[in-house]
């Protein structure tokens, strides 16, 4: 069990855009420089993160990628299923009748469920600004 | 994020095998059949269960597989970390300082260590017995 390589590098990529002045765009060399990401790797990793609509790209020289809405509207829960699609932390977790032929009778997956449930809440309730927030209180405590 | 097929199956075994009645040994075949492994590769996850004495093995043919101790003194961390080391959800979560170039400044990480130890704890708060405790709260419902 264990964050896959290309939700860490999703989660990283937007946490670099979040984190650039209004405006600003940033190029997936730059990306993947900042982030330690390997280049071939994170360009599809950003294709998949602006079709679901976490990113948005501009082409051209001068172009890059932007968040598509504000860093305080995105979640890493997002992020996370926007490369992987739905997290399903067992087979069972999603409810899925035909998913296991233990499903009927296994005590187990009420434990798994109560897993998902709890990893999916805390997913979806921290957002890209974050960082941000972080900042505003070291600042606020200086 | 997913629970791997080999932890998945040890913690089917050692749950097969806790459901016994005092003295009864499981063989590789009727775990396998019951909890629907492939034989082979469950054949490896009870040799590395016995190993870290979850489980213990008897030879000849009437031996099999038995708790090495009372399902109750068995945690899910126990299982999962018996086959396959130490659990990290992500490759900070150890605080391992060299493990990645962005440690030091990195503030998601916190969010990481936070689900570490959120899981970990699940993990270790439930045990082999639930299933025990499950069926004893049933029938007294009845």
């Amino acid at each position: 069990m264990k964050l896959t390589k290309k939700a860490d590098y999703a989660l990283r990529a937007v946490y670099h855009i979040a984190q650039l002045p209004e405006g600003k765009l940033a190029s997936i060399g730059q990306i993947a420089q900042a982030q330690g990401a390997p280049r071939e790797f994170l360009a599809k990793i950003l294709k998949q993160l602006t079709r679901v609509k976490i990113l948005r790209s501009f082409q051209g020289i001068h172009g890059g990628y932007q968040l598509a809405r504000e860093a305080n509207k995105i979640s890493f829960l997002d992020v996370v299923e926007g490369v992987e699609g739905p997290i399903s932390l067992n087979q069972c977790c999603r409810e899925n009748l035909g998913c296991c032929d233990m499903y009927q009778d296994c005590k187990m997956r009420h434990f798994w469920k109560r897993q998902q449930d709890s990893y999916t809440s805390s997913l979806a309730n921290e957002t890209m600004d974050l960082y941000v927030n972080a900042e505003t209180v070291a600042k606020a405590a200086v």
